[in-house]
């Protein structure tokens, strides 16, 4: 069965497809045969996640005459830390995966960061295969080949870009997702028309409920312009050392210093920081005069009938402080994705510390 | 002041320059401008290191307006572990290293290996410079990007291809080394002209002596002769995804299970087990009817000569055993590095099992 989208991200020698559709777990077995000479194949998952989607996984496997060999972690934000690193690189070895093997990551971002993190340095790197569960880890973080775990100084200080051999989004496994989590993930897919692609934004303005309704060809469109969006970004800036795949911190900044204030707790998922976040940079870069008020307005009245938050008042000076340790400030200062309108985002490195401040208290005293 | 030899290694955007001479460390302060923004640089080494060669590197890069920031860890083998590296990779946070900034190794392969892991790890990737105290790690494990800390499960299974910004071999460092890590580093230098440079074994053996003696110009030249091999091989070959940098791993095959054998102990030292190595590399080529025995025993002849042992009678079982382990065997089995002659090595990956039990029971009788 041929997927409904293919992606191609080309980075030569290190680039892969992005296959996206309705069933393909079911027939990924005979898929992998192409990828690796291995047989045996170690299955990164956590125990949620494998409650739902490791049977069929491993009947395809075992159909395709393959040996899966399941590696279940606790799930949760949590595992991302050097303990369950360190666990997982001898689970690992343990299987005696070769450099010619493939580790396969299924699960939503903590997983495909902590699995791909594994292997990437596994034997100095080792392919690996993700298999996202959410619509954020679809259309983010399975994506561009960051991958990385947390450490007290922060999260996802400590990592490696580490490309996936292929990326499988199977829109089927969306079914058993939360509507709070598709909604979360649904905010990155906005991202790519905020920061990008305004006709793409025009087009989740009409049909977004059906994305989130997993409708499957509304589902199986969101989720190929999303990846193409982040492909060709990715294919210029692969290792983030310009500016141009900072664009995809577009909401992340303040989103960021929301997660931070809120001890990156259930009560603020990422994908619901980033939603406010994006409305903030709206509203920021009109407060600025960058862009109009209209756009800052049409963006919140798209997250909101959509679900999303695009406010949550905290104290300016605290959600400040968070900025000035995040981990995307350099000698150069902190970048700021502003906009100039529906689809035309830039990094703006200059921003007066002043005028975020001012911002932030309006934001404040507005709620 | 001009080093005495500059060798490039030529990888792209990730290529760098190899500086070899007497007094480059008094002269380091000024030639770090160049290479990072950053103000604040930490110096990782160990506390043995420490004591001889930081106090002079502290003083150059004080009298440049820079901030050195020493993290010394525990000497030996012992600290390449995973506690050391998430000890190190805390150490190097609290110092807000960025992305732009340097991390310098001081010292042997130790250091190098997790100071490099660290640098290639922390925040995806922050440059770094090899400064090593060891003639091996000069020759050897400081150029051509291979970090890595061992677990239990083996040395060097987990870690990841890391270019260095730079590599400085200040021959001066090489005066207060032990003897017998001299000769151990010298092991590997006469593996250049054994692997592919007939000419360069025949300089050796008219000027060992003088390298084991810390002559100047015959120190920067058996340095610079090895690296310049060393980069051309690793810039055909990178990630060791093809059979060429496979060649560096002369005498190692056989070595590796010698030093497994040892326990990884100070009763046989890396060099001295890749001697060993060598030395069987060829009487094992020799016995194939590969190269002639007068070249194996030329080889024998010039390692003795400069204070190294060629034999080392142990239980073959146990190092077949400890071979079969060797994370170099994939699915194509365990490539063998044999030689057709002085100079002129090759990759073998069809040699029989049954042929190199009944060597190692033949170098076991020998006794």
């Amino acid at each position: 069965m041929r997927p409904a989208e293919r992606v191609r991200v080309d980075l030569g020698a290190r680039g892969y497809d992005i296959l996206i559709g309705p069933g393909l777990m079911r027939q990924l077995g005979s898929r992998v045969l192409d990828l690796t000479p291995a047989r045996r194949l170690p299955i990164v998952t956590d125990s949620h996640v494998a409650g739902h989607h490791l049977p069929p996984l491993v009947a395809s496997f075992e159909a395709a005459g393959l040996e899966p060999a399941p590696i279940i972690l606790p799930p949760g934000e949590g595992s991302k830390d050097f303990a369950t690193l360190q666990h997982l690189v001898s689970e690992l070895l343990a299987l005696d995966v070769s450099r010619k093997g493939l580790v396969l990551a299924l699960g939503g971002g903590v997983i495909g960061d902590l699995a791909g993190f594994a292997a990437a340095i596994l034997k100095r790197g080792v392919p690996f295969l993700q298999l996202p569960t959410t619509l954020l880890a679809m259309v983010d973080s399975s994506v561009g080949g960051k991958t990385a775990i947390n450490v007290p100084a922060g999260k996802n200080l400590v990592g490696a870009f580490h490309q996936p051999a292929m990326v499988i989004a199977d829109t089927d496994v969306l079914a058993t997702l939360p509507d709070r989590e598709m909604r979360a993930g649904y905010a990155e897919v906005v991202k790519y028309g905020l920061l990008g692609d305004a006709a793409f934004f025009a087009w989740l303005e009409a049909h977004g409920a059906g994305v989130l309704a997993r409708s499957p060809p509304d589902l199986a469109r969101a989720i190929a312009t999303s990846v193409r969006a982040k492909a060709r970004i990715v294919e210029q800036d692969e290792q983030e050392t310009g500016d141009i795949r900072a664009l995809l911190n577009l909401g992340h900044t303040f989103g960021h210093a929301l997660e931070a204030e809120t001890g990156f707790s259930d009560r603020l998922l990422h994908g619901e920081a980033v939603a406010i976040g994006m409305a903030q940079a709206f509203r920021f870069s009109a407060r600025l005069g960058l862009c109009s008020t209209d756009d800052a307005r049409r963006v919140e009245a798209h997250l909101a009938a959509r679900g999303l938050a695009t406010r949550l008042p905290l104290p300016a000076e605290s959600l400040l402080r968070h900025m000035l340790h995040d981990k995307k400030r350099d000698e150069r200062g902190l970048p700021f994705i502003l906009v100039r309108g529906i689809g035309q985002a830039f990094v703006a490195r200059d921003v007066p510390l002043q005028a975020v401040r001012a911002f932030l208290e309006a934001e404040e005293r507005a709620a």
